[in-house]
């Protein structure tokens, strides 16, 4: 017996704004609960992600945040483009530019990377 | 085209100890790849867990943190017993009783929840 992951769940100022920012980001569709609850079902193959509405205030780097792959350069350069128009910014966590994967902050400030194809 | 997640990447002071936690709780495989990295891959199913190494100081509470399911009491119990002799140990986040999921640290002090069944 052993646990099983079911979703990620991120602590956002505003969960809806940020739950259609990642929508559109992964091409996947926001639900919301009865609870009140607002997030991205997972899938047989995909993780899903939770919004959780927090008042806390934002301090330093997030020490978990999410990769998301490319199949190739120019499929990471439509996801950087993609996730800039929905409100990513680049950010700087002290990357090497060898490393050549992308760092971006969501609309939150949470930092994800759209990594470099293999 | 769309993102798609590829894995969740941890900054840990330890990556390897880190790592080794989460292949007990999870039942999976700590694996190094050519370049130093450490992970448990993903599957069809899961998505991988990435640790890199980070000097940096963890500041707060984590704003985004993974959940686990449970497909019962039993189980839940079991998950969290099993956490906790990895390593884990319980934090407060604010939760409230009535909400069931039990919420705990991996070693490095990142927040996770082991979810009610549903």
């Amino acid at each position: 017996m052993t646990g099983q992951l079911v979703a990620v769940c991120f602590d956002a100022s505003g969960p809806l704004r940020l739950a259609q920012f990642w929508a559109g980001l992964l091409g996947r569709e926001v639900v919301h609960d009865a609870g009140g609850g607002t997030f991205l079902p997972g899938t047989d193959t995909q993780l899903g992600l939770r919004f959780a509405e927090s008042r806390a205030r934002r301090v330093g780097k997030n020490r978990v945040h999410l990769h998301l792959t490319s199949a190739s350069l120019a499929d990471q350069q439509q996801t950087v483009a993609r996730a800039l128009a929905l409100g990513a910014g680049h950010v700087d966590v002290g990357q090497r530019p060898e490393e050549g994967h992308v760092v971006l902050a969501d609309p939150d400030g949470n930092e994800f990377g759209v990594l470099t194809p293999r």
